[in-house]
């Protein structure tokens, strides 16, 4: 390899660590949190502690076990309870909050008596308590409260029927939220008359905050209506379980109170911070991409699509580069983040980011000076041990030169096994994190 | 609809017409070709036309009689002879220069016909003569002249065989070069020790010039034995007539003279001029952009793959540009170009700038002040009427007033329909120039 293409990908690296750096759960909370004087600020947002009488933290989701120990090194004994829900072996020993573990994805009964949990200490929370709400990737799973009428059962019978109709994640949130007693909002109406600040860490394309965790401390949108419509519209309605139609029945009916909506009493003293975002992995890679001499150019933190596709469009973007210096001069760093899908044809074993890196290098065979990386900032690519993998102009020739057809792996989804061969995978270990997947071009000087 | 959308509409339309008339046949020609004091520059080159005996023009591809047009206004008597083949009903009345015209895209014995023309006039040239040869887009299908031991049957066959197979252009033209007594540098090995200018409107993503029209003036670096592995590869040898496998067979035995190779005598004296490009119209427009007030940004004029998709990575462009003013601060224009492909699920009617446009639409619902403009430079999208389409933030808002379904159309495949009833197809009749699609993104100030 040359000596160029060997200090790119390094390069590479070394800026996609500083990106997840920026969203390790505990920088996250550090970044935005301190407390002097007796008061804690958060982002823009200040909290005189002496007009509390307690301070309660919950949360759920896969990143909230440091997020929460962060929280308890700011405010120590200060904390007077707490409940969160994380994922198996996701824990960590606190000192005032209680960690509950769980079945993730796939909820369980001990995901179920952790939430309930965090709604009978906030049920006692009064006007002058402060909630403060821990929120990441993973609790939409994790935060599962059913309503009283629904078991755990029925409520996932729901979801996979939606699953196998293709529903938008809108459509799908739209349904849980009128089924749960946590999501939609229903967790800040628990707080009220207490004060509630969320920070949250988010795994959602857009971060949208009625989306993240199914948006436990913000304003619904939706209605029971909407619900009973959309199951409808799918022909899935008559598939339910029936006291699972009933619930929904009886919401369009009236006669259960809706989630809360924008303008709800609940929200008056309810606010969020953003903590950790895509975005944020993105700008603090390029300022890294910045300090090694390349120019950082941030395309978006919103990408969606077939995995194999966005490569291609990223491909094409860099040779563009190489052949008129359009959109920009290199050494140049092209930064993108988000979540892409793939479509499975194929029986091989990969995730969307070793699947992008591949058809990103099949795009820029025989290029000089490129490095494609794509990584998943949790440190899990699929059913994989890899975060994703990285590839240049050369890959293409190693693989030949190993007998490696790129178009027989991508046709079988079986870029694991292609990276895993050249030794090009991205290997992080679980980083605790999670702000979705950084896709990088780095183009060297020419 | 709000003033400022009709003024970022209106704006768009202007700014791909801007991008347009730079690739117009006729601009494209008059922006390299000048003639003066008995010199013919074309772009870098000069040719002292003294020390030619003759000018003979050649030519093939759906944009060549306006160029050729353009340069009997250049050169006048000057020039000798010529002969140009071009689709039916793209002709015009010519002094100098022979017009046929052919069938196109599925080539027929006119075709034959125009093309021999070509090579005899070829035939006559000598040391001390000029050959200006005018290349666009429909080349392959116009220049047409298949081995003599193969008919236009056996030929089209064989690429129909390809086409079932999935071959890439670059195995394509590996074949049909070898089939071939103009494609793959064989007519520059004609016109043999004559001097070759060749003059390109270029409709190949990447403008490589031994693809377009299978370059009939360029070194070709495959071989007889790389199109008998593509077809075996493929399993396709036993299904091609005898003809086919012999003639290949033979050349793969040495029996045939190769294609011309890199650093073959046919191409001391050959050079090329691309006079117009998709990075040209692209360039143009971002021109005009800055003219009205917006600054470009030119992402690529490279762009494939699914249409949908690429329009998908668009908006999320656009999505953060509105939300984080990354890449840049509006007000900003985002060119790219390429072609898109659309995989046809559906019955309905559209293109793939129109499909393009349609999931565009999708993306961007709600958003302000966008605009997405998806528009063929050949005036022609799919087989409709129109060459594109517009969407906006409030696209989906005015279908809906129609009881129209956006994803119902899009999986029907049935943009034209779509945008027909909102009246935001964008039609600009046929416009004889082709460098492909043009892809923009205007967001006004926020």
């Amino acid at each position: 390899m040359s000596s160029n293409l060997t200090k790119l990908r390094k390069h590479a690296l070394q800026i996609f660590k500083a990106g997840l750096r920026a969203v390790d759960p505990v920088a996250a909370i550090n970044q935005y949190v301190t407390v002097s004087n007796s008061v804690l600020s958060i982002g823009k947002q200040q909290f005189d502690l002496k007009d509390y009488d307690r301070i309660l933290v919950v949360g759920a989701g896969k990143a909230v076990a440091p997020m929460a120990k962060a929280m308890e090194e700011h405010l120590g004994n200060r904390i007077a309870a707490g409940v969160i829900v994380t994922k198996d072996e996701h824990g960590l020993p606190l000192k005032k909050i209680r960690v509950c573990e769980a079945s993730h994805p796939v909820p369980d009964a001990r995901g179920v008596a952790g939430t309930e949990s965090i709604l009978a200490l906030l049920e006692t929370a009064a006007e002058r308590d402060l909630i403060i709400c821990l929120i990441s990737g993973g609790g939409s799973a994790l935060l599962i409260a059913p309503v009283e009428e629904i078991s755990l059962a029925d409520k996932q019978d729901t979801t996979k029927l939606l699953l196998a109709c293709g529903a938008t994640i809108h459509e799908f949130n739209t349904v849980r939220k009128h089924l749960s007693r946590a999501k939609g909002g229903r967790l800040a109406q628990k707080a009220y008359p207490a004060t509630v600040t969320s920070l949250i860490l988010s795994d959602v394309v857009g971060d949208d905050l009625d989306v993240i965790a199914s948006g436990p401390t913000v304003p619904d949108s939706s209605t029971f209506h909407d619900a009973e419509q959309i199951l409808k519209g799918y022909g899935a309605w008559d598939q339910l379980a029936a006291n699972v139609r009933k619930h929904l029945k009886k919401g369009s009916a009236g006669q259960i109170a809706d989630t809360p909506k924008p303008g709800d009493a609940a929200f008056e003293k309810c606010s969020q911070v953003l903590v950790g975002t895509n975005l944020q992995a993105l700008q603090a890679a390029g300022q890294k991409a910045q300090k090694l001499g390349y120019h950082p150019l941030i395309l978006s933190s919103k990408v969606e699509g077939e995995a194999r596709e966005v490569a291609t469009f990223y491909a094409a973007i860099a040779k563009e580069i190489l052949s008129s210096r359009n959109p920009m001069q290199p050494p140049v760093c092209v930064l993108a983040g988000g979540e892409t899908t793939v479509t499975i044809s194929g029986e091989g074993r990969g995730g969307r980011n070793q699947e992008f890196a591949l058809a990103a290098a099949m795009a820029i065979d025989g290029a000089k000076n490129v490095v494609v990386l794509s990584v998943g900032t949790d440190g899990t690519d699929g059913p994989t041990d890899a975060a994703g993998a990285m590839a240049d102009g050369a890959t293409l020739a190693r693989a030949r030169q190993k007998n490696m057809d790129p178009k027989d792996f991508l046709r079988r989804n079986d870029s694991y096994r292609f990276f895993q061969k050249l030794d090009d995978l991205v290997m992080t270990g679980p980083t605790r994190t999670n702000v979705m997947d950084i896709y990088m071009l780095l183009i060297g000087s020419v």
